[in-house]
């Protein structure tokens, strides 16, 4: 018996509303299943007390193939998960979340780049150097969703990232992972740089 | 059978204070029924955990048509919530709390109003443009509160605001929706836009 | 059947702990008896999960009269407490806390009082004016308690304070009400406004 | 009947990793048993909800000498762990965590130290003085750990640290207590300087 993957979703949604990274009914969340489709949160709904009825099941190819509420109509972005799934096989779980400061640290970018403290903290994006210098690719925000889609399936197939993450301006940050539980730990340490970045700038 | 519409509000005012934004006994809630009347939070009642016995009801034209307690008293900015109601009809919940983020983004403000940074968030206000450009409306805070609701009805009346919700200086933030649930988002993202103005103004 | 006044205290200590102004076993809490004697927090005890028996029961004079655990030493800054309760008839409840932002904002202050800003946040303190200008008294610290106390009662006796509080330098601030909860939502107020005005300087 | 002090080490890092400070699955906890060996968190995992197996159980030699899970490894960091047991014989936990504001602090520091401000709190760390001038030590990180546990026993063993306290630059703070309950405090005291020293450097 498997349990079903949409309860690590919920419980990291309620942590992250809490957190304040999901608030009104701000970003979205989904984890992939062994057949390709993936669960995503349907839209409009508030973060802090998901339930199972509360998403949507997408084929790779976008279609919607199981809802278990009629109602439900996918994120608003669900082509950027698709666009991650399709890039990484190994991502498992993919969040979007909207901080305060990933949209502030954001504007910290340069030529579509942020570059990134060298804190040890970053080992636990996987990179494992002295003094690493690693930096979270950028995307400017656009109204049509897949306009950012393709921005970032064109820039991953020539220049794939340093760490699992990204950047929308004004628009929060992505993370996947290869399950729920990585991809939370992922957001945890992307987030905690972005404080970094934030308060290093407030300093007199 | 009909669920208490007091139950959400209680729910919300216990988040308000734990998130700091209804210290000592400060802010007052309102939800509106289905005969026009709303029930509001009585005046000097400690918000963290609110009884049904903490409200007064109020017509709309002010008057107290029930009080659970005989010591309740309506909320001093009862006249606000009434005029919200009157200028809004489809307005069912109204919700007013002091951050220490809105009082200082407030001061931020020109002309009578404080101009927002163009977030994706903003589409939870209902906003759907490509990089938006909103502003909130500012009031002066008065002794008098009725003085406030004056000035609300009278610039409300000549230009509707673009957003619901409005600044009252050193006083705090009001939003209102269709719902509990709905204020209760609105105010999220209205906090959520004051924290990251005070933020990007504390950058170097 | 009166309910022991300490549970209140364990209540607010806990609260107070979790918000960060307790951390360590920082602060020291209060309340005063109908035969003039208080309960006051032990020296030394972690204010998160306070028990009846880490309390103390002293006289109007200092006199130890009752310690449910032997072990326990009266908090170092009983003497304040002292000073407050005699000068101060109504004062049921007398709370001491040590914030970041308290101590920050005290170095704000000139001439012994840190100007307060003129929010609708200070009703809630029992000012009821038009744009207040209030002040609050800030002491110097001394490594001997009882000098800080003896600096309390000569300045107060000459100059009774506007508000229910004081500060004292790179020590936290202090408040007292009519009762735990009249104490507990100063107490929130007088933080509230040390935050406005820590972020009020940090704007560029 | 001795109740098992992996309890308090659980309990802590859970509070620790609601603060911020053990996001990811960073940082390290240990607590000292009366043979001389100690229990440290194995490496990787996630803070929030450490049970007894989540440890690995180390001889002062270096050796592990119980693993509840054969899949733990020992902390990277359980060289510095080792350093502080052997040289402070009444250390009997250990705890290493990463705040956002320990790495900024850190960027304070001046010639291998980090000047700590004259608090009262800073008798919550044993020192017993009037406007304390006291100094955390703050070392060089390195890829390599041991590399940072050979430059604190060097360091210390020629001068000895003011306060059980030490800051490695990128790479958050390490405490050390006689009990699992004093490291604790320590550590929440050291917290609160840092985030002092942050905000009083935030002040225009």
């Amino acid at each position: 018996m498997t349990s079903d993957p949409r309860s690590a979703v919920i419980a990291a949604a309620r942590q992250f509303y809490q957190l304040g990274w999901m608030v009104g009914t701000a970003g979205n969340l989904s984890v992939r299943l062994e057949d390709g489709s993936f669960w995503i949160t349907a839209s409009g709904k508030q973060k802090g007390d998901l339930r199972d009825r509360d998403f949507v099941r997408i084929e790779p190819n976008g279609t919607v193939i199981e809802s278990p509420n009629p109602d439900n109509r996918p994120s608003a972005e669900t082509s950027i998960h698709q666009t991650i799934y399709d890039l990484f096989p190994d991502a498992g779980a993919c969040y979007h979340v909207h901080s305060v400061e990933a949209n502030i640290a954001a504007n910290f970018s340069r030529d579509g780049y942020l570059p990134l403290p060298p804190l040890e903290m970053i080992k636990g994006l996987g990179i494992w150097q002295e003094n690493p210098e690693v930096k979270m690719p950028v995307f400017e925000n656009h109204l049509a969703v897949r306009d950012i889609a393709a921005e970032v399936r064109d820039r991953f197939q020539a220049a794939p990232p340093d760490i699992p993450a990204l950047l929308i301006r004004n628009h929060g940050v992505t993370v996947w992972g290869s399950s729920p539980a990585i991809a939370q730990n992922y957001l945890e340490i992307a987030e905690y740089l972005f404080r970094y970045l934030v308060v290093a700038r407030q300093i007199a």
